[in-house]
Protein backbone atom coordinates (compact mmCIF):
# COMPACT_ATOMS: atom_id res chain seq x y z
CA UNK A 1 0.00 0.00 0.00
CA UNK A 2 1.78 2.93 -1.13
CA UNK A 3 0.30 5.64 1.17
CA UNK A 4 1.96 4.16 4.25
CA UNK A 5 4.50 6.06 5.86
CA UNK A 6 6.88 4.61 8.03
CA UNK A 7 8.29 7.01 11.07
CA UNK A 8 12.23 8.04 10.84
CA UNK A 9 14.68 8.86 13.56
CA UNK A 10 14.71 12.45 13.25
CA UNK A 11 18.19 13.80 12.97
CA UNK A 12 19.85 16.63 11.22
CA UNK A 13 21.57 14.68 8.09
CA UNK A 14 18.01 13.33 7.05
CA UNK A 15 16.12 16.19 7.84
CA UNK A 16 18.75 19.01 5.91
CA UNK A 17 16.46 19.46 2.49
CA UNK A 18 13.90 20.42 4.67
CA UNK A 19 14.82 22.02 7.50
CA UNK A 20 17.45 22.42 10.58
CA UNK A 21 17.27 20.40 13.18
CA UNK A 22 18.46 21.65 17.02
CA UNK A 23 19.32 19.72 19.70
CA UNK A 24 22.82 19.64 22.19
CA UNK A 25 24.00 16.76 20.53
CA UNK A 26 27.62 17.20 19.78
CA UNK A 27 30.12 19.89 21.15
CA UNK A 28 28.68 23.50 22.82
CA UNK A 29 29.66 26.00 20.84
CA UNK A 30 30.84 28.00 23.84
CA UNK A 31 30.85 27.64 28.15
CA UNK A 32 28.90 30.14 29.72
CA UNK A 33 27.80 30.93 33.16
CA UNK A 34 31.10 30.23 35.11
CA UNK A 35 31.22 26.78 33.49
CA UNK A 36 27.27 25.80 34.40
CA UNK A 37 25.83 26.44 30.86
CA UNK A 38 26.50 25.13 27.29
CA UNK A 39 25.27 27.45 24.61
CA UNK A 40 24.59 25.73 21.16
CA UNK A 41 24.67 28.94 18.88
CA UNK A 42 22.18 30.25 15.95
CA UNK A 43 21.54 26.88 15.13
CA UNK A 44 18.21 27.56 13.04
CA UNK A 45 18.59 29.39 9.56
CA UNK A 46 15.63 32.17 9.89
CA UNK A 47 15.00 33.64 6.49
CA UNK A 48 12.10 36.05 5.96
CA UNK A 49 11.58 37.86 2.67
CA UNK A 50 10.03 40.66 4.79
CA UNK A 51 8.27 41.03 8.02
CA UNK A 52 9.93 40.16 11.50
CA UNK A 53 10.32 37.20 13.67
CA UNK A 54 8.09 36.53 16.39
CA UNK A 55 7.47 34.32 19.10
CA UNK A 56 4.14 32.73 19.53
CA UNK A 57 2.99 29.68 21.25
CA UNK A 58 0.97 26.49 20.04
CA UNK A 59 -1.00 24.30 22.34
CA UNK A 60 -1.89 21.15 20.18
CA UNK A 61 -3.96 18.39 20.87
CA UNK A 62 -1.81 15.60 21.03
CA UNK A 63 -2.36 12.64 18.28
CA UNK A 64 -2.26 9.04 18.04
CA UNK A 65 -0.31 6.73 15.63
CA UNK A 66 -1.32 5.95 13.30
CA UNK A 67 -1.60 9.40 11.88
CA UNK A 68 -4.04 10.36 9.20
CA UNK A 69 -2.04 12.94 6.92
CA UNK A 70 -4.78 14.52 4.82
CA UNK A 71 -3.62 17.80 3.84
CA UNK A 72 0.04 19.93 4.18
CA UNK A 73 1.27 23.35 4.01
CA UNK A 74 4.17 25.60 3.57
CA UNK A 75 4.89 29.55 4.06
CA UNK A 76 6.37 31.29 1.21
CA UNK A 77 7.43 34.08 3.15
CA UNK A 78 9.24 32.80 6.58
CA UNK A 79 10.87 29.97 7.85
CA UNK A 80 9.08 28.17 11.34
CA UNK A 81 10.70 26.81 14.17
CA UNK A 82 8.62 24.79 16.59
CA UNK A 83 10.42 24.10 20.23
CA UNK A 84 8.58 21.65 22.47
CA UNK A 85 7.89 23.09 26.20
CA UNK A 86 7.66 20.09 27.20
CA UNK A 87 10.15 16.80 26.80
CA UNK A 88 8.77 14.68 25.00
CA UNK A 89 9.01 13.48 21.11
CA UNK A 90 6.55 15.04 18.60
CA UNK A 91 5.83 13.26 14.82
CA UNK A 92 7.25 15.71 11.72
CA UNK A 93 5.59 15.42 8.04
CA UNK A 94 7.57 17.28 4.97
CA UNK A 95 7.39 16.59 1.52
CA UNK A 96 8.99 17.24 -1.85
CA UNK A 97 7.73 20.10 -3.89
CA UNK A 98 6.51 18.85 -7.36
CA UNK A 99 4.23 21.60 -9.45
CA UNK A 100 3.12 23.50 -6.33
CA UNK A 101 2.12 19.82 -4.79
CA UNK A 102 3.55 18.28 -2.00
CA UNK A 103 5.05 14.60 -3.19
CA UNK A 104 7.17 11.83 -1.21
CA UNK A 105 6.27 12.66 2.30
CA UNK A 106 8.41 11.81 5.12
CA UNK A 107 7.53 11.51 8.49
CA UNK A 108 10.16 11.79 11.37
CA UNK A 109 9.88 11.22 15.41
CA UNK A 110 11.46 13.45 17.10
CA UNK A 111 13.52 12.82 20.61
CA UNK A 112 12.99 14.90 23.75
CA UNK A 113 15.08 17.94 23.79
CA UNK A 114 14.82 18.30 19.54
CA UNK A 115 13.20 21.15 18.31
CA UNK A 116 12.97 21.79 14.42
CA UNK A 117 12.87 24.81 12.02
CA UNK A 118 11.29 24.28 8.77
CA UNK A 119 13.09 26.39 5.74
CA UNK A 120 10.69 28.88 3.93
CA UNK A 121 8.47 27.17 1.72
CA UNK A 122 9.20 23.61 2.69
CA UNK A 123 5.33 21.32 2.50
CA UNK A 124 4.73 20.03 6.01
CA UNK A 125 2.00 19.03 8.15
CA UNK A 126 0.47 20.42 10.73
CA UNK A 127 1.49 20.62 14.55
CA UNK A 128 1.36 16.89 15.73
CA UNK A 129 2.48 16.14 19.06
CA UNK A 130 1.84 12.56 20.15
CA UNK A 131 2.59 12.54 23.59
CA UNK A 132 2.91 15.73 26.93
CA UNK A 133 1.07 19.00 26.89
CA UNK A 134 1.24 19.87 23.62
CA UNK A 135 2.50 22.78 23.87
CA UNK A 136 5.46 24.79 21.85
CA UNK A 137 7.14 27.86 21.07
CA UNK A 138 6.90 29.12 17.43
CA UNK A 139 9.37 31.08 15.81
CA UNK A 140 8.16 32.73 12.87
CA UNK A 141 7.45 35.82 10.84
CA UNK A 142 5.05 38.34 11.66
CA UNK A 143 3.82 40.55 8.50
CA UNK A 144 0.40 41.30 7.13
CA UNK A 145 0.56 39.85 4.09
CA UNK A 146 -1.13 35.91 3.60
CA UNK A 147 1.65 33.57 3.95
CA UNK A 148 -0.26 30.28 3.50
CA UNK A 149 -0.41 28.07 1.13
CA UNK A 150 -2.62 24.33 2.22
CA UNK A 151 -2.97 21.36 -0.21
CA UNK A 152 -5.03 18.93 1.23
CA UNK A 153 -4.99 14.85 -0.35
CA UNK A 154 -7.60 13.17 -2.25
CA UNK A 155 -6.42 9.94 -0.72
CA UNK A 156 -4.67 10.43 2.81
CA UNK A 157 -1.31 8.99 4.16
CA UNK A 158 -1.34 6.83 7.43
CA UNK A 159 1.66 7.38 9.31
CA UNK A 160 2.70 4.20 11.16
CA UNK A 161 5.23 3.59 13.90
CA UNK A 162 7.68 1.36 12.00
CA UNK A 163 8.01 -0.29 8.89
CA UNK A 164 6.70 -4.15 10.09
CA UNK B 1 19.01 40.78 56.42
CA UNK B 2 18.60 43.12 53.41
CA UNK B 3 20.47 40.65 51.29
CA UNK B 4 17.71 38.08 51.08
CA UNK B 5 15.39 37.83 48.64
CA UNK B 6 12.38 35.80 48.42
CA UNK B 7 10.65 34.20 45.19
CA UNK B 8 7.80 35.79 43.86
CA UNK B 9 5.25 33.62 41.42
CA UNK B 10 5.79 35.27 37.74
CA UNK B 11 3.07 36.79 35.93
CA UNK B 12 2.42 39.28 33.36
CA UNK B 13 2.15 42.47 35.51
CA UNK B 14 4.84 41.89 37.70
CA UNK B 15 7.05 41.08 35.14
CA UNK B 16 5.90 44.11 32.89
CA UNK B 17 8.92 46.55 33.42
CA UNK B 18 11.28 43.86 32.84
CA UNK B 19 9.78 41.50 30.20
CA UNK B 20 7.45 39.61 28.66
CA UNK B 21 5.88 36.60 29.80
CA UNK B 22 4.94 33.92 27.35
CA UNK B 23 2.15 31.53 28.96
CA UNK B 24 -1.29 30.10 27.48
CA UNK B 25 -3.14 31.94 30.06
CA UNK B 26 -6.40 34.03 28.72
CA UNK B 27 -8.02 32.88 25.41
CA UNK B 28 -5.85 32.44 22.18
CA UNK B 29 -5.71 34.71 19.39
CA UNK B 30 -6.79 32.34 16.47
CA UNK B 31 -7.76 28.01 16.34
CA UNK B 32 -5.70 27.12 13.54
CA UNK B 33 -5.11 23.27 12.59
CA UNK B 34 -8.75 22.09 11.87
CA UNK B 35 -9.72 23.36 15.80
CA UNK B 36 -7.05 21.64 16.79
CA UNK B 37 -4.01 24.15 17.63
CA UNK B 38 -4.48 27.41 19.56
CA UNK B 39 -2.50 30.15 18.38
CA UNK B 40 -1.18 32.32 21.25
CA UNK B 41 0.24 35.34 19.14
CA UNK B 42 3.16 37.04 19.37
CA UNK B 43 4.30 37.37 22.38
CA UNK B 44 7.58 38.94 22.65
CA UNK B 45 8.75 42.48 22.42
CA UNK B 46 12.05 41.27 19.96
CA UNK B 47 14.18 44.60 20.19
CA UNK B 48 17.53 44.16 18.68
CA UNK B 49 19.04 47.87 17.87
CA UNK B 50 21.13 45.69 15.13
CA UNK B 51 22.00 42.36 14.00
CA UNK B 52 19.60 39.62 13.13
CA UNK B 53 17.38 36.48 15.64
CA UNK B 54 18.66 33.40 16.10
CA UNK B 55 17.58 30.69 18.09
CA UNK B 56 20.40 28.74 20.19
CA UNK B 57 19.92 26.23 22.75
CA UNK B 58 21.18 26.77 26.25
CA UNK B 59 21.77 23.69 28.17
CA UNK B 60 22.58 24.65 31.79
CA UNK B 61 22.91 23.09 35.30
CA UNK B 62 19.86 23.19 37.61
CA UNK B 63 20.97 24.78 41.03
CA UNK B 64 19.19 24.58 44.27
CA UNK B 65 17.64 27.04 47.11
CA UNK B 66 19.08 29.27 48.14
CA UNK B 67 20.82 30.74 45.36
CA UNK B 68 23.84 32.51 45.89
CA UNK B 69 23.51 35.68 43.28
CA UNK B 70 26.43 37.23 43.08
CA UNK B 71 26.35 38.76 39.48
CA UNK B 72 23.83 40.18 37.04
CA UNK B 73 24.07 40.68 33.49
CA UNK B 74 22.54 43.03 30.37
CA UNK B 75 22.75 43.10 26.96
CA UNK B 76 22.71 46.60 25.83
CA UNK B 77 22.24 45.84 21.63
CA UNK B 78 19.15 42.96 22.43
CA UNK B 79 16.12 41.31 24.12
CA UNK B 80 16.79 37.91 24.98
CA UNK B 81 13.83 35.25 25.49
CA UNK B 82 14.35 31.78 27.21
CA UNK B 83 12.05 29.20 26.52
CA UNK B 84 12.41 26.05 28.86
CA UNK B 85 12.36 22.96 26.74
CA UNK B 86 10.92 21.07 30.14
CA UNK B 87 7.76 21.45 31.64
CA UNK B 88 8.90 22.62 34.40
CA UNK B 89 9.59 26.09 36.84
CA UNK B 90 12.83 28.16 36.73
CA UNK B 91 14.28 30.86 38.80
CA UNK B 92 14.12 34.53 37.36
CA UNK B 93 15.87 37.19 38.68
CA UNK B 94 15.60 40.98 37.52
CA UNK B 95 16.87 44.06 38.52
CA UNK B 96 16.15 47.96 38.29
CA UNK B 97 19.15 49.90 36.76
CA UNK B 98 20.69 52.80 39.06
CA UNK B 99 23.94 54.40 37.15
CA UNK B 100 24.62 51.45 35.15
CA UNK B 101 24.69 49.00 38.45
CA UNK B 102 21.35 46.45 38.76
CA UNK B 103 19.91 47.65 41.97
CA UNK B 104 16.61 46.39 43.74
CA UNK B 105 16.69 42.72 42.49
CA UNK B 106 13.82 40.69 42.58
CA UNK B 107 13.42 36.89 42.10
CA UNK B 108 10.33 35.20 40.58
CA UNK B 109 9.97 31.68 39.81
CA UNK B 110 7.73 30.42 36.89
CA UNK B 111 5.63 28.19 36.37
CA UNK B 112 5.77 25.01 34.37
CA UNK B 113 4.79 26.26 30.18
CA UNK B 114 5.93 29.66 30.94
CA UNK B 115 8.62 31.30 29.09
CA UNK B 116 10.22 34.95 29.31
CA UNK B 117 11.22 37.54 27.31
CA UNK B 118 13.75 39.96 28.69
CA UNK B 119 13.95 43.25 27.53
CA UNK B 120 16.82 45.19 26.07
CA UNK B 121 19.22 46.43 28.81
CA UNK B 122 17.43 44.97 31.74
CA UNK B 123 19.86 43.50 34.58
CA UNK B 124 19.07 39.86 35.11
CA UNK B 125 20.85 36.94 36.77
CA UNK B 126 22.16 34.06 34.65
CA UNK B 127 19.78 31.11 33.70
CA UNK B 128 18.75 29.28 36.75
CA UNK B 129 16.40 26.04 36.45
CA UNK B 130 16.32 24.41 39.26
CA UNK B 131 15.02 21.25 37.98
CA UNK B 132 14.40 18.95 34.98
CA UNK B 133 17.36 19.38 31.84
CA UNK B 134 18.04 22.88 31.82
CA UNK B 135 17.54 22.90 28.22
CA UNK B 136 16.70 26.01 27.10
CA UNK B 137 15.75 27.53 23.74
CA UNK B 138 16.96 31.45 23.50
CA UNK B 139 15.92 33.69 20.57
CA UNK B 140 18.42 36.51 20.83
CA UNK B 141 20.66 39.18 18.84
CA UNK B 142 23.03 37.58 16.73
CA UNK B 143 25.83 40.12 15.86
CA UNK B 144 30.19 40.58 15.71
CA UNK B 145 29.44 43.66 18.12
CA UNK B 146 30.04 43.16 22.35
CA UNK B 147 26.56 42.32 23.68
CA UNK B 148 27.18 41.89 27.28
CA UNK B 149 27.56 44.18 30.67
CA UNK B 150 28.54 42.01 33.81
CA UNK B 151 28.06 43.62 37.67
CA UNK B 152 30.01 41.75 40.68
CA UNK B 153 28.24 42.17 43.46
CA UNK B 154 30.42 42.83 47.03
CA UNK B 155 28.08 41.21 49.17
CA UNK B 156 26.04 38.47 46.71
CA UNK B 157 22.30 38.46 47.30
CA UNK B 158 20.53 34.84 48.40
CA UNK B 159 17.32 33.30 47.11
CA UNK B 160 14.78 32.01 49.27
CA UNK B 161 11.78 29.94 48.78
CA UNK B 162 9.70 31.86 50.31
CA UNK B 163 9.35 34.67 52.92
CA UNK B 164 9.53 33.09 56.56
Amino acid sequence: MTNNLYIQALNSKAFASFGDVLDVSGQPDKIINQGLCQRYHDRAEIDFSNGRSGISLFKAEPRNLPYKLDMMERHPLGSQAFIPMTYAAFLITVAQDENNTPAHPIAFLSEPGQAINFHRNIWHGVLTPLQGSGLFAVIDRIGPEENLEEVFFETPYWVFQENK
